[in-house]
């Protein structure tokens, strides 16, 4: 049974003010909260509709003590979702990443102001489906634990590290081996630009690109060429996921293993 | 002055079969119509507030027989968008294109069953920007008219061919040289695969995938290698613009013109 009080948190934590408050966020359906189960994220407590815990009671077994059982009916009226989906999950905030050059690996993303929920959510799960595993936004970038955001992760957002940072504090802490990309008008074709590791890519906002004031950090100016008569840019997480297909193309080269799949 | 009748009539055109039945669809917003005047698209009328029209004189000079000043509030009346942008434009369906070897070039795109407004709209929008002219969508795909597609589209509805046919008709009417190729988990790494061309994509169903009965049709299958331990999947657009680029990168490595630019 839920209380009205439990009901009126839970639809407080829509709101990123409410989320900051209580370092939580809520992750829905069933995808989402089996990938959760099995990710290092702590959860608070994960309200499961009958059906849903008899099916899952492999997966919740070493978690009991944070279930709860609700009705179908209860479920719509802490849900987010227009058609909910028999599970609703409270997740604490995970602790600050570790940024040591082994951590991070040969590829980090950097986001600048990066607005809609949509494309914060499909950039995160692109970066997870090519192995990225951090990823910078600029302070001013939507909230990555805005629901919206986090049901477009399809649950990419319990693999990939999401840290706020100022860029240029984030670009003064890295190693002078990291090479510093940045997609821009005019940038060089990415095709055939020598693109060297580790590297650091910075995407801009949707419609206004890169600040200027990243201009001079930049070691390299890259771009998407095009061959159209009119159309004036790519939708942002288009262009961050051909970016990222890209260097990942190159890095594979130099040889690292992976599994073929494909977008179903 | 916009009569009771013609609100009705306008804000009936958000539903497909009112569409169908008037055969004309809604474009919306300044970059909209602008690209709109730029096309060979016919245009039936175009409401716009008096500081559009003002500012708008030379792009309207020889269609001021279909413009029609409305106010601001008139303007919201009509509209689908949350905030309404000075234009509003009545665009008759284009004629069934040719679908000749020459028209279609070298790659041209089919998808099946793409479902959410956003992925088309953005899927034509990439193409657009790789000069990809023609789409082929199967019958059960979402309307393309739909407004939340056309906006999506960012201008490139009025500057790439959508068609909707059966797959297998089209397949058949596509002379000999064509090659079949579709994105598939257990594809060949796209990366290394021979990539020939005339090149036809198909792109499949957001939770589905390419239907089976395609299956023989192809004469190659593809994917997007992954590098990720739980990510099952690409988001569609995406998916759909990194194949985009991978073809675009082949096809000018045999020599195509350029101009390089990037997301913005």
């Amino acid at each position: 049974m839920l209380s009205i009080n439990q009901v009126k948190y839970l639809n407080s934590l829509r709101m990123g003010k409410f989320r900051d408050a209580n370092r939580v966020f809520i992750a829905e359906g069933i995808k989402l909260v089996e990938d959760l189960l099995n990710s290092h994220f702590r959860i608070q407590v994960i309200y499961g509709t009958p059906s849903w815990i008899d099916s899952h009671q492999r997966l919740i077994a070493s978690q009991e003590h944070v279930i709860q059982e609700i009705t179908p009916e209860e479920l719509k009226k802490i849900s987010s979702l227009v058609t909910p989906n028999e599970v609703l999950a409270v997740v604490s905030y995970p602790e600050v990443p570790d940024i040591s050059q082994e951590a991070m690996g040969n590829i980090i993303l950097m986001l600048d102001r990066i607005q809609d929920p949509g494309n914060l959510g499909t950039i995160i799960r692109t970066a997870d489906w090519f192995g990225i595993r951090y990823i910078f936004c600029s302070p001013d970038t939507v909230d990555v634990y805005n629901p919206k955001v986090v049901q477009a992760t399809m649950g990419s957002i319990f693999r990939v590290n999401v840290t706020y940072k100022y860029i240029k504090l984030l670009l003064g802490d890295l190693d002078k081996t990291w090479k510093i990309y940045g997609t821009l008008a005019g940038g060089e074709n990415i095709y055939n630009a020598e693109l060297e590791f580790p590297a650091a890519i910075l995407i801009g906002n949707e419609s206004q690109g890169i600040a200027e004031e990243y201009f001079p950090l930049l070691t390299h100016r890259i771009g998407i060429p095009s061959f159209s008569a009119g159309a004036e840019s790519l939708n942002a997480s288009v262009a961050a996921g051909i970016v990222m297909s890209e260097f990942s193309r190159r890095l594979s080269v130099v040889g690292r293993q992976s599994s073929v799949s494909s977008q179903k």
